[in-house]
């Protein structure tokens, strides 16, 4: 692996993440057995960092350490000394003089990760920060598509939502892009970046024109806290203009793939008929999820015993 | 075992309530040995799902998961996603999709678990659920009963407290008449369920002949919430009719066993000297929870390492 | 070792303080590992239970603990049937009665770990008792010294800062003088304890004269809620006269150990630049937390492999 930690998908090199994606693959024949655990990791410790509440992010991280037999300790900010007033810089240099291994962090603030790897020595990886990068989530994606399609490169892959304010479609642009995959944004315009251009992806305004051109398409979740506040539209509008409904689909003759990052608002940005239909491979992300973080944790913590043996 | 869920005893078939009980002795003797572990689910996962705060149960099952070397994830509902709005089922397919090998669920919804089991694959254990059952809970009273008596069959078991408002209650009164015992209820009109007799067993208000009659009692937590809400008398008047008090327990002249499913309220529904005394198996039935635990994953969850084997 | 338990410095004895930093060293090269792991208390349970946050010594004893292979549960009193009024015993009892080998305890009420161990069989440990004694602590720091100057005997130890609320102060007078180390306590008069020299330790007002005396110093945290509350001078005030600044240590031309429990104010009882410099051995206190919990955990609770064996 070119680099020591996983802080994002920009500039990440394609081999890496096609390795990772491999890897993955490996981790779920190791899940669909009856012992899902494997001694890689023995005797590492790994840091759980989370500023932010999560639940799946978190348990699917706990969960691939513990089935890698990795030591895991939980740190949530609610109840840490930062309440006290401790700098950052001193939580993190004092968690790792406990000599740990890796640290797993999400931060609301964007960079936090990158911040992190400036003040210790261990392996850094990005659960989330802020509105910036999601990079596990994304290569789980990434891992998703190619189990269902075979490969990445040419897929046509439609994001849409709000993807200003979206980690999730930020790390996907950046790894979709560099496995030569072709993206379009979608959603409302005070909702898609004004330098999305730039990032060499094409952006359509009309959900139909995307569910049409896209071999799958990624659908957000939409905060309903962003709703009236001058960004989005109603509910119902946001539904009507972009919503993932069945009569929407009805209308489209196709059948590209459906998937979402979750939690997901029935009936806002995703019809749970859809949601639940064959369509649909969100609950494969969610495994895909576990075993892309074997995968990560594995490649980057150096794991010497081959992959899968028990 | 007939049934692949333990999400309540109504209807649960004797001989597999003899089965735990007779697999949760042989867990004891584990217990009481140095190294108190056993392999027998290496390799499972299993997640303590809690939307309510629960010391006691949520410990006893954890220590129960770990002394069998399964792996154990924790999922609160404080810092979950269905503060997002997530719905119930999604949290569930969601943490299933990881796969995971047992849930053990404890939620304030009566038949939460039943719901759980349509909507995902994994085993479901109830852990309380409302004011319906719960039915591990049961099982260590039973198994802490057959430990005191050598037998079931024919026991007569006064239950006395709040039994229109407690999931102990009902599922003492399922497991115990499945298994040929007798119960009598005991408690203030207003918490007496009007159906109590259809359940088959007796009901007597006045706590003194229960006392002669019953071979052991279960008294049950007063909710102090409840006082003053017209179905409770004050504390002191509860005390004076339906205390298990030095005082009234000086009047009878016999030894019948003390049971508290906890957490005890001293001077209300139990006097202090009682609680000590020897006469109460209280500490029993905590340990007997641990081991009846370990027999119910062990069973469910197809442990294939015979038991006590390290 | 003379003690079941670790309550308290006071009265512990010398040749058991020198085990545990002997030992400690051991765990030490355990920790420079690539697997940080023995098997030593494998099939032990170990109860954290944390009447008050607490990140940095929860998450060490937490490292301790899975680094000597036991199985830990932690209890927090945020999430304790104590809410629902149950009375400290039972809860105790409760805890124990499930079979565990040991108990760390954290409390706001001097004494706690000491009223506990009358009511349960398993060793207890203090992992600090309101403003009594934090025993853990101040065996880290004496094993921090000791590596650093190879003995205890004859050191020079000035102690800084709110010394009579300070648990880690008592219990750090308490090991050095046993260990036949001298110290010199200093601070604000109003926060200098009367019966100090009853405790056969030096008091100086002035923190240049016990930088000149001192071999190292051990810089307290100052809790800002003290401030204005008549016991403390303002933040600049305080600074000036007690803070280990930079100008400060300027004046003086020699190069004392310079130690702090955490967290730190920077800016206020001591500088970034002090904090972060070579005289500075705060990060390996914090290493050397995690070794001297791990050998108080392997002396007391019996292990039987030799320490250090995979």
């Amino acid at each position: 692996m070119k680099h020591k930690h996983l802080l994002g998908l920009e500039d990440y090199p394609a081999e890496d993440i096609q390795t990772i994606i491999d890897t993955a693959f490996s981790f779920r024949e190791v899940l669909e057995r009856p012992i899902k655990k494997v001694p890689s990791l023995q005797g590492k410790t790994i840091v759980n960092l989370f500023f932010e509440n999560s639940t799946r992010t978190r348990i699917s991280f706990e969960l691939a350490q513990k089935r890698l037999s990795a030591d895991t300790v939980n740190f949530s900010a609610s109840t840490s000394s930062l309440k006290k007033g401790e700098a950052f810089k001193d939580t993190a240099q004092n968690i790792e003089a406990m000599k740990i291994d890796a640290v797993v962090m999400r931060h609301p603030t964007p960079g936090a990760p990158l911040h992190l790897t400036q003040h210790i020595e261990s392996i850094v990886i990005n659960a989330g920060d802020g509105t910036h990068e999601h990079p596990t989530q994304a290569i789980l994606d990434m891992t998703s598509l190619q189990e269902k399609f075979g490969h990445l490169k040419g897929l046509k892959i439609g994001i849409i939502g709000d993807i200003a304010h979206s980690r999730v479609a930020l790390s996907n642009i950046y790894g979709l892009k560099t496995m030569g995959a072709k993206v379009t944004l979608c959603g409302p315009a005070t909702l898609i970046p004004p330098f999305a251009e730039d990032l060499g992806v094409l952006v359509n305004y009309n959900v139909d024109e995307v569910i049409e051109w896209a071999d799958a398409i990624n659908v957000l979740r939409i905060q309903r806290e962003r709703m009236g506040g001058g960004l989005l539209p109603s509910v119902r509008e946001y539904r009507n203009l972009f919503g993932i409904t069945t009569e929407r689909l009805k209308m489209h003759k196709k059948e590209m793939v459906i998937m979402h990052p979750g939690p997901m608002n029935r009936g806002v940005e995703i019809d749970s008929a859809i949601a639940d239909s064959d369509q649909a491979i969100i609950l494969d992300q969610v495994l895909n999820g576990v075993a892309s973080r074997m995968a990560i944790l594995y490649l980057l913590l150096g794991g010497k015993q081959e992959v899968g043996k028990n």
